[in-house]
């Protein structure tokens, strides 16, 4: 059997996330459905994870196996996906992958950006694109709230209970680099990390834009990171602004 | 009576362009609803100049006259019409004119810029942003073509006709400038004259990239500014890659 990866880019605005749902309008269902009209039957393609509807992917890896009797290439591959594919989805990259290698499973980390545009009016261009924060962010103030996130913590305070999980799962995280570049448009915040909970990285950067419109103070950070209390951070930015940028996996480093 | 100028842009994907039509889907028919919403009778925004469906605008201009019972400053109408208004549209300034200024027959001259992307896999986020145009365009032959189009000449080579419209009017146009940004990933072409033909970015660009992919001559081009015989450029490059991107006027130089 033979196993292909694929680097996956998606504007997020028309679909209703990754994950394969009933309403068939996700990107994990476009392209299982492309797929399966190329081999001929279903085909289950698996992602590195979910993203929200309205999440956009600059890097998002899946992987499939394809059925004994297929021989086309990766190449080919490729161009057949784009060929099929809503425009809004396109395949940036397609190569073999061992059958060792699980698009989720096999991920070492994963980099998120998170863009906010502070303009008196947001650009349409840029509509769909970035949380339009009105009124002023102190960047210091954001820099010093990221940098708390960095290390090893438990997330719950920063993480949305999903429907049909469970409570007991490990919350711990590690967060190895944040970065906010501020320029006089608007933030843009890396965070780079092993793993992610459900609406972490919104919760994160929600709760410092707290912090940078000087409406709670560090220390309510630090308290949620130690869980002092069951607090939670409220605060959840939208899914506009969220980029998947890359998914990191043993052999690409 | 007093009369408000707009400075507009915005995203034409989801719009049948600027004039208004009976579909109502136009840029125009949404500003003059949201305008009739607010001051309860039918007001007439005027703009620069149409723009066709699925072409951008940076910085449209529009103007409109007020019943003479509103006394709204600019700043509230700016708030008010960008309240209303679908997010693709924005009013990025408003400000008092006077009764001469008229945004059509006030307008010296336009400036557009046209974005061709020539990567293999149009980004998901660029589509219906740009042209994309795989394969590679020789970035001295597309300069060399554009500097042709300079000076006066007249266009009716580069220009389509739009229905109703009679044929004897003047085709005679300057373009001022052009300017051509060559980068790894694509081009942007800039064009600055007194005023364009219907279509006649899109096929200026149309034919200067027949040049750049070198299957025409530039002597093709001249021929056709030259008015050698009837024909007419073929080539009209996609409403996608095409942003007004400002209307010059006496006042603002």
């Amino acid at each position: 059997m033979n196993r292909i990866r694929l680097v996956l880019a998606y504007d997020g605005a028309p679909f209703k996330g990754w994950q394969s749902q009933p309403c068939g309008n996700t990107v994990q269902d476009h392209v299982e459905q492309v797929v399966a009209g190329i081999t001929g039957e279903a085909v289950r393609v698996h992602g590195s994870g979910r993203t929200d509807t309205g999440v956009h992917a600059l890097g998002q890896v899946a992987h499939f196996d394809l059925p004994g009797n297929n021989r086309m290439g990766t190449d080919d591959w490729q161009r057949a996906l784009n060929s099929s594919l809503p425009p809004s989805v396109r395949i940036l990259h397609a190569e073999m992958a061992g059958q060792s290698f699980h698009a989720r499973f096999s991920a070492l980390g994963k980099t998120y950006r998170y863009e906010i545009d502070c303009g008196e009016v947001l650009h349409p261009l840029r509509c769909g694109r970035a949380w339009h924060h009105r009124g002023p962010l102190d960047p210091e103030r954001l820099r010093d709230a990221c940098a708390l996130y960095c290390g090893e913590h438990d997330f719950s305070a920063f993480a949305a209970n999903r429907s049909g999980e469970r409570d007991e799962q490990d919350m711990t995280r590690v967060i190895t680099s944040t970065h906010v570049d501020a320029g006089p448009g608007g933030v843009v915040v890396t965070f780079s990390g092993n793993g992610f909970l459900y609406r972490m990285v919104r919760l994160l950067v929600g709760g410092a834009v707290r912090v940078a419109e000087g409406r709670e103070p560090l220390d309510w950070i630090s308290d949620l990171l130690s869980r002092v209390d069951s607090g939670k951070c409220q605060y959840c930015a939208p899914a506009a602004g969220l980029y998947l940028e890359k998914v990191e996996y043993p052999q690409s480093g």
